[in-house]
């Protein structure tokens, strides 16, 4: 099985299968100080603005990279020397978060849980209450390294209730699990082009609360990753500081076009919960275990532990897949002998039946009788 | 006139018209941990030390972001915290690399010449000789501000005879014009994508001296932007340490498919050294006089004086130009009256001759007689 343009289908939480229309529209050039291409910059940051129902108090601010660039530019713009971070850490994201900390030499605590366990809304106010120095709370929505949900909505209200900031990653949910700046008080919220809004990577982005915003010349620590200095220079004409990725901009572009013709939100939530619950079901119909109980789990990547039975080799099923039309996350967790298969990009019922399909095949080639962990 | 994919000529620095089969190698998705984009990956970098002649002693590191990205990263990589630099400035992109600095805290100074002026290889040697603090030289190979092509190899004898290291920002020559580490020696050249190698942008790449690198561990301001831990991770697998642009790497990859079979450095100097005489001497028959003199001139971009007739106004030009199929630079320099048109992207005689003939009949029609500056 294979994807319109001949590839595998990505099974994974990001680059993934994006629409040939979406690949299509990079196939033209454009001048990036040019008028055609500047409303299409400020049509796409409008439209982020649009999802995240933040149209109000906040603006959206594009960065060049990839995600985790998007995320250190707003720590590190947001965040001002003499503030104090507390991030909640449940897996490799929270964790990466402290790392840039420690880059820029910021003070921070951290609280951290198990990969498959949320934070407890009340030890997070509890350490707030403790600690006056803390000035924002900083936490992943969906960690990808478990597909786990975290409670941004009762931490959100904690801050707010303490006023402390909140920033909340929203790389592998955002367009797919709600964050409506008009019930949840946050402060930013980070997200990239090539998650659940299907565009191709190279770009991230920030929504930010613009009086905050406001307030943040020269806290970064990096000219490139400055989005004070981007969002000022952007307000002004609507051009990037330094040359944008023009194609992965247009290519954006047209995956917000078909993230509008599903029905927003509402429509990608529908069909990504669709694809895992059938994920999920055909999984453990062969006797496989997930990581996470079903009330934890996004419906963006899911874990499965490995078979307990000796035949089963996980580089050799990841090849046999990837045979077949399907390209899984190459990666193992560390705490749990597990694997993990995605399910956001142009996948459907279709492909999801497909995979489970050839994971079926893979497993009798394989030998693998029993899918239970060990 | 409008390019085989329907678009208008990008006579401008970059992002440039690039061909037809550059972009469609982006109709494609590849999961980023996955072999084949992973191989793709290795011989990209490796075919970039090739061009420099520098696969004996440099590595190749790519970055995510635009050129910027990538000169700050290496500054912040090789720079130590106890370091000092000296940076040569004559143009907007010297001038941003001492930005840099600041925001990153590192010591400096700089040697400032106007935008028609290369630095005094003397006045370098004089002031090294004078400050043995100075660990690191800094200079733009090409300054697209004005097109001038600054001396490296003087620079470089310099520095190699005093013991300081060397950074060249060879953002919009490499690939056009030759460095070749084995006559000139370097501790790092940055470049882009989209410049002379007419990929798309996306990414940068430094090649680093592997000796000076090794040396960087802990150097960095930036978890981003740290091309140590980039070189790290990517010597180990040969992933990118966070999501990478595929599409724009992809195309990438094309794109020096089309620079090897033009002939390399070579070939591709070659026309656009042809492009810049046909533009220069096609503009001087009509009137215009050039900032520069013809042995300052890369053959890159081009700055002309603003006419000094009075029906000649700047956007009107711009605006005629580009309905008539030619997209020329739209900024103008800050010191000189004057406006830029580049030569480098998919463009030949035909393109430069339609362009010069875009410009005549727009004079016609802007009823100018004169185009000596005023």
């Amino acid at each position: 099985m294979l994807s319109p343009t001949g590839d595998p289908f990505l099974l994974t939480p990001g680059p993934l299968t994006t629409a040939p229309e979406t690949k299509q529209a990079m196939l033209h050039d454009w001048g990036s100080r040019d008028a055609g291409f500047i409303e299409t910059n400020a049509s796409v940051r409008r439209r982020i603005l649009t999802i995240a129902n933040a149209a109000q108090d906040h603006v959206c601010v594009p960065l060049q990279g990839s995600g985790t660039f998007a995320v250190e530019a707003t720590l590190g713009t947001l965040v001002p020397r003499g503030g104090k971070s507390l991030i909640l850490i449940n897996g490799a994201y929270g964790q990466r978060m402290a790392k840039i900390h420690d880059y820029m030499a910021r003070a921070y605590e951290t609280l951290e849980t198990p990969e498959d366990t949320p934070p407890d809304p009340q030890d997070v106010e509890r350490i707030i209450k403790g600690d006056g120095d803390i000035t924002h709370v900083i936490m992943v929505h969906c960690e990808t390294t478990s597909g786990i949900l975290n409670p941004v909505e009762e931490i959100a209200e904690i801050c707010a209730a303490q006023g402390r900031a909140f920033i909340i990653d929203a790389m592998s949910a955002f367009g797919a699990i709600e964050i409506d700046a008009q019930k949840v008080h946050f402060d930013a919220v980070m997200a990239s082009s090539n998650k659940c809004l299907e565009g191709v990577p190279g770009m991230g982005f920030a929504i930010i609360r613009k009086s905050a915003l406001e307030t943040c010349k020269g806290n970064a620590h990096s000219l490139s990753l400055d989005l004070y200095d981007q969002w000022q220079a952007m307000e002004a004409n609507n051009q990037w500081r330094f040359t944008p990725p023009t194609h992965v901009i247009a290519a954006f572009s047209k995956a917000l076009d078909l993230y509008d013709a599903e029905g927003g939100l509402a429509g990608r939530h529908a069909r990504y919960a669709a694809n895992h619950r059938i994920l999920i079901d055909g999984m453990r119909d062969m006797g496989f275990k997930t990581l996470l109980s079903d009330n934890l789990q996004a419906p963006i990547i899911v874990t499965f532990h490995i078979p307990g039975d000796a035949k089963f080799v996980f580089q050799s099923f990841y090849d046999a897949l990837k045979d077949k039309g399907f390209v899984i996350y190459p990666g193992k967790l560390t705490v749990a002998d597990s694997f993990r298969i995605g399910c956001i990009g142009q996948l459907g019922e279709t492909e999801m039946t497909g995979a489970l399909e050839a994971v079926r095949q893979t497993l009798t080639e394989m030998g693998v009788t029993d899918c239970a962990p060990a």
